[in-house]
């Protein structure tokens, strides 16, 4: 039954790169095991999978971030895998910044990772600037980088409409993407279906690379959410996804948020006029988008939870969701507190992750240089 | 007199920044005593004199890039200013190279730069990609930079016409160039006049910096030659510049061209039927080019020369450029051979020069990161 319901999740919305137009996309095909991309073929043969995976250290986190990125992040090193996780400082500067609050960030954001469970003993955790690597790659990459490709991509263009000048950073942000992943050797990236066009980038960029001077990256793959949390709903418009940048604060869950403003923000979320509990998200987007949030919290199907709720008004059912929500994060705030309460021991983390991380870039990038001509 | 020759030499045709004509421009009003440039007003009282500039390993040196831009340094040097001369591989990339020969090409350009006189004792000479700082400043002076600005540059425009896919590289060119000059607190940089939007460019990068976040650069001035060196022209068409790229290699001489080559080259090169030895740049530009070829060689000024050669044809007149341009050139020949067989002194010399502009790279970025959040 798992595959039915994940086939939805997997139908997006993605433009075309020959007309242009937005049409909605069966990712299944693209689709294989647990990765998904345009690979080289044999990646898996000659590279050790390694999973890169970036966390933009802007506002506050929501629920759509602790579960789509860092609870996956997590889970993953629990399967074994061999993770990096950086915070990425030097994308956020892409849009304006205040400076003064973006080492508090960075540190709430590793306090958040690290509250979730990820192990800095075991997956490397550190922030992009602590590693020169990152942008002298990002170098390389631009110059095999055609304007007309990035120009072309969706979200830049998206975000470019709404500036009267457009800072060059935000054009480049996709082949700095690629530069963090190629940078470790990178074979599998956790990604939602939105960034799957700029992972595309760095598996060109990486080809472009071996056939200019040689192969020295291998060209990664997505990880693509299978659980629906890529794309969670804003509690206030179930049409719009759940966003940080949302004018509205009730429109998300933070992943701070005490148990009585989770009650309050699921109470007041919006669905509709229908007063029984049933997932299907194109119809009824509001009730399935809670259906989703119970499943994250308690690691169940859709079918579960609506069997469950059999006979629960929507009003009721969402006490249900809230104390579910509540149970889950409960725990991981409280351990962000105490973490909070450490920024000595949170810097040392990350500039102990951060000398892990440099030693790995060093060995890819050296080699890469070396093949351009540049040793 | 020198006066009023320089003022030939400093007017040059600029596209406007407004209607995008180009305009025949007279940068002498730019241009007070030794720098011209849109300085930030102090940049003389904050921050110490500091010249910077960067050498492109692409092809071989002509007398041109010699005198225009070698021997130019060499003075500097000896007139006791602080310089950093660095071998620009990392633009190179912005082109297509072969990989095989840029390290050889690296050691031959700092092979002739040392022969020309350059102390390593007294400026620091070193290779881009030895300093990881260069790609990082350049990623956060991205991020301030527009699109717009770039894209209307004149060379840009006019690279960019040629080729079928435009590298993002040679959009990034002037930013990276920026970096190089604002991470050692350059504040002054040795330009032909082609070259001055670019370093306007690297000006209101400084600025825009120093709103957005606090001052952490001058904006640095340019340094024009009023020689004429930066405006040789081919032997074979005096209406174009003498280049590296011209398919004729008798259209320029190069500075490791044997005393016969040379006097070859000057024999054929392109005048005209006066039989007279005057200085026109307009209306005479094949001779006056020899004329500008022999003031370079022997440090003299156009009516000197002419002077000199009052009573000699063309085909005379030749025959004494030629001699006095194998005087010039000789040793610097002689020694350039001699360096060349010593590579290993060659990387040691730029290594130690790596080592010590990464300690003034740090200081400079070190603050400037700082200052835009990311310590």
């Amino acid at each position: 039954m798992r595959g039915v319901i994940s086939s939805y999740f997997l139908k997006t919305f993605i433009a075309c790169s020959q007309c242009k137009k937005y049409n909605l996309y069966n990712l299944s095909s693209h689709y294989s095991s647990k990765s998904a991309g345009d690979g080289d073929g044999d990646a898996d043969v000659q590279w050790p999978r390694r999973v890169v995976t970036g966390l933009q250290p802007t506002g506050e986190l929501h629920i759509g971030n602790y579960f789509g990125a860092i609870r996956r992040c997590v889970r993953l090193q629990e399967q074994g895998d061999d993770l990096m996780i950086f915070i990425a400082d030097l994308h956020s500067l892409t849009t304006r910044q205040e400076p003064s609050l973006l080492q508090a960030r960075v540190l709430e954001l590793a306090a958040c990772v690290l509250a979730a469970g990820l192990d800095p003993a075991r997956a490397v955790l550190f922030v992009q600037s602590a590693v020169p690597r990152h942008a002298e790659l990002c170098w390389l990459l631009t110059c095999l980088a055609t304007h007309a490709r990035l120009a072309h991509l969706p979200q830049y263009k998206e975000k470019a409409a709404t500036m009267k000048e457009v800072p060059l950073g935000l054009l480049l942000y996709p082949v700095l993407q690629a530069a963090d992943v190629l940078l470790y050797g990178g074979t599998h990236v956790p990604v939602g279906a939105d960034q799957l066009q700029h992972l595309q980038v760095a598996g060109a960029l990486a080809r472009t690379f071996a056939h200019r001077y040689g192969r020295a990256f291998p060209a990664p793959r997505a990880l693509l959410a299978d659980d629906g949390s890529d794309r969670l709903r804003s509690l206030r418009d179930p049409n719009k996804k759940m966003s940080k940048s949302d004018t509205d604060p009730k429109s998300r869950i933070l992943l701070t948020d005490p148990d009585d403003i989770i009650e309050l923000k699921i109470r007041k979320a919006v669905t509709d006029f229908t007063p029984q509990v049933t997932f299907d998200p194109e119809t009824r987007p509001g009730v399935s988008n809670l259906v989703s949030i119970h499943c994250l919290a308690e690691d169940k199907l859709p079918e579960e939870v609506v069997q469950e709720a059999e006979g629960l008004t929507t009003a009721q059912y969402k006490r249900v969701v809230a104390a579910a929500l509540q149970r889950a994060l409960a725990p991981v705030r409280a351990r962000a507190a105490e973490l909070r309460a450490r920024p000595n021991y949170l810097r040392d983390v990350l500039r102990h992750g951060a000398a892990r991380a440099r030693v790995r870039a060093d060995a890819v990038y050296e080699r890469a240089a070396a093949l351009a001509g540049l040793r």
